[in-house]
């Protein structure tokens, strides 16, 4: 089974380490010329060496084309894709809203909601610090029987029938931490220290989860109890909205959390005030640092 | 005529100076014990020598009795007054909601909205910037005839039937600079120089204009074009809220401004989220600075 995996930063790296590992034929795609080998390590977990290759440079049919860039990356790594590259089945990787939609356009698609702490460190060199499991399954229909023979080395793969609440939880927990540990400049344990932080945080989860019961999305599980276990699992983490504006960077993922739950509420005459208020107090902090990169010091 | 001024302040040494200068007997009062003589120094307009008696020392009935300290520091003035002092009548100079209501329980009230720059130095000694009038009026009744022999020397005082529009446009402006400006800690011009905090103060002051509707406030003037002039005329300006918390001072002027917007709101079944998220996002910011003052270095 062939797969391709575009990107080579925390997700793509661990992914196409996995793979390998598991016996699959794995390229990695990224923005070069031809194809070479390429040493991807996953401190904690192990390297190997995997193809990486061009977009311009696929010649074989895929079966799996995973796109594990950011969601702000995405449109252009599906049209350098679609130029080139023929997949059975994309699949997602992005937090947040309309990564999964993207794909669906051009491909088969499916979204993989990863449980698994992984951090950057250059390219395809990243640390993994654990984590539980991976969820993989299509927007409101059944697709498992797709990923049946799927058999990863030590990860627990759980195929599910439909994967839309599985998503919603983690934009729902993603728009609850982010921009408040964003605003502070402060690691996601921040959040549960300071009361006044926590209450707002809890303020916008209770809103998305309010926009995700406008569009039927059934939780097995509590979201808000899942973002306060969250918050204590991830206590020392810099969230990556936080990194991307420290690290100078014009977009950042909350276009895809924070505003487009305002976005979808707004299609039901629902306006998501928290929301709201929380992406655009982060992108005028976002203007500021650009101004000012000291202020970030402290996270360095 | 003997008018009472408690608090040395900003305003307090602003007023005692003024009445002093046009010719009224004023006696300032504070938590001291006996009477002295002290001088009051107004840079820019001049100086006068006040008498100042602790709240226990006042023998003679008083005309007006002004309350110029902050509003979370009313309840104490309020409550040391009524012990001893007897006066016709009190006057609010507080921003934001409950003040004027507070003084209501107690005495005939009216209130004092001051459109002067004044800043404090130290105790009774402060540091005139200019402006263009003070407001003077009851709160739906017409108070105008108690004050009609008031000549205050180049101050213009404008007598109105009802002060509540004039009360609410301030409200309405400082729920909108207050929360901003200190969440970036920033002069209020920052507001003007960065879109999305620009946008953020006029999605607040929107929501407070809807909360005044609520209650039937009618504006001669929007008071968005009014946030709009304020802007341009206190661009350097730091504002008292943020002061206030970068002085370390447990309370702030929020609670009687956005807060208060939110609980007023709150009885008409209307939910003031961006009044509450300013509102809780500087009180968690508060709380970051009493941990690390180094934040407010670039205020000072």
């Amino acid at each position: 089974m062939k797969i391709g995996v575009i990107g080579c930063g925390a997700i793509g790296s661990f992914l196409s380490y996995i793979f390998k590992k598991s016996g699959y034929d794995v390229i990695a795609i990224d923005k070069i010329h031809g194809c070479k080998e390429q040493r991807v390590i996953v401190e904690k977990l192990g390297e190997e060496n995997i193809r990486i290759c061009g977009y311009e440079d696929i010649k074989e049919e895929l079966d799996y084309l995973i796109f594990t860039v950011k969601a702000y990356d995405l449109d252009e790594a599906i049209s350098l894709s679609l130029n080139n590259i023929k997949a059975k089945l994309a699949i997602s990787t992005q937090n947040g809203l309309y990564s999964l939609e993207k794909l669906e356009k051009f491909f088969d698609a499916a979204s993989m909601i990863i449980y698994y702490g992984i951090k950057k460190i250059e390219k395809c060199h990243s640390l993994f610090s654990g984590g539980n499991k991976i969820v993989l399954g299509c927007k409101n229909k059944n697709c498992t029987n797709e990923f049946k023979d799927f058999k990863l080395n030590e990860i627990n793969l759980e195929l599910v029938e439909n994967v839309e609440p599985y998503r919603w939880e983690k934009v729902i927990i993603n728009s609850a931490i982010n921009p408040i540990a964003t605003l502070y400049l402060k690691h996601n344990g921040f959040i549960l220290e300071n009361e006044h932080a926590y209450d707002l945080s809890l303020k916008i989860a209770e809103e998305s989860k309010e926009i995700a019961s406008l569009l039927n999305i059934n939780f097995k599980r509590d979201p808000i109890k899942e973002l306060i276990d969250t918050l204590r699992n991830t206590y020392y983490n810099y969230n990556s909205t936080l990194q991307d504006i420290c690290l100078g960077k014009e977009k950042t993922e909350l276009d895809y959390i924070n505003l487009a739950l305002y976005e979808v509420a707004k299609k039901s005459n629902y306006e998501a005030k928290y929301n709201y208020f929380a992406y655009k107090s982060v992108i005028a902090l976002k203007n500021l640092i650009k101004a000012n990169n000291r202020l970030c010091e402290q996270i360095k």
